[in-house]
């Protein structure tokens, strides 16, 4: 397995069904953080990423506290557009997890404060209050990481 | 202006919504070769991107002749999983040119021949037919360029 990606209470179906698109082509494990703004089972999921959901290797969390129990010890980084440091200013390592706030609102304060020294940006034009969609914001620093890594396993 | 992204035929609006998005945040013009899949003017769209569309700096062609015709001596790579060079295997310069086939089949074989010099392609796991998500393409290449030219304007 080459990353984890884990999406914190994700609300846009087709944007997790675009993120486990980019898992299952980049041999990357999914973690879903309940609650979801949808059900697994919704048809935007089917149309974005579900004839291939099932290859995805994707676990699911009733909390973040039980994320957190459950991957002790990993080496996460969070992506937020309040981070100093540019996203391809870290060294990524296989195994490495990023995870990814909600779209409407990112992450609470609390969550953000555990990762204040792992927290990462993507650099824009501050020329509006939108960011990059979701499943794009993923799809960059998962590349940027396994760019890092020689493209493990992929063609 | 740091890239220009050009779409050869998109057919889903939400694709291009994003990539819209994308490129106001990057400094980025965009570059649509009609027939189009939609009206620009679809609900879609408008959910997708259109609230800033306004900022796109964005220009349509009524073909791909007239497209080439309007940006001669352009250096333009193509986007293409028949690429045998990685996409992060080149070096980007300012004001370059990325082409993007139909979601669906891609370029047909002739305009494909014209950028066989110049054809990229992101690696992927060989687990499925599909490849990434269009607009996940276009961000992935488009920061790749702009990391490699230090993300110019960009905080």
């Amino acid at each position: 397995m080459n990353l984890n990606i884990v999406l914190y209470q994700p609300e846009i179906p087709q944007n997790t069904g675009n993120i486990g698109r980019t898992c299952v082509l980049t041999n990357s494990r999914l973690h879903l953080i309940k609650p979801l703004g949808f059900e697994i089972t919704d048809k935007h999921l089917r149309r974005s990423g579900m004839d291939y959901w099932y290859k995805l290797d994707v676990v699911y969390y009733e909390s973040f506290e039980e994320f957190l129990e459950k991957n002790r010890g990993a080496r996460i980084f969070l992506a937020t557009t309040r981070a100093k440091k540019f996203y391809n200013a870290v060294s990524y390592e296989k195994g490495d997890y990023i995870m990814f706030g909600r779209e409407s609102s990112g992450v609470p304060d609390s969550v953000r404060e555990i990762f204040k020294e792992s927290s990462i940006k993507l650099p824009m034009i501050e020329s509006t209050d939108r960011s990059l969609n979701l499943s794009n914001s993923v799809a960059i620093i998962a590349y940027e990481a396994l760019r890092q890594m020689g493209f493990p396993g992929m063609k």
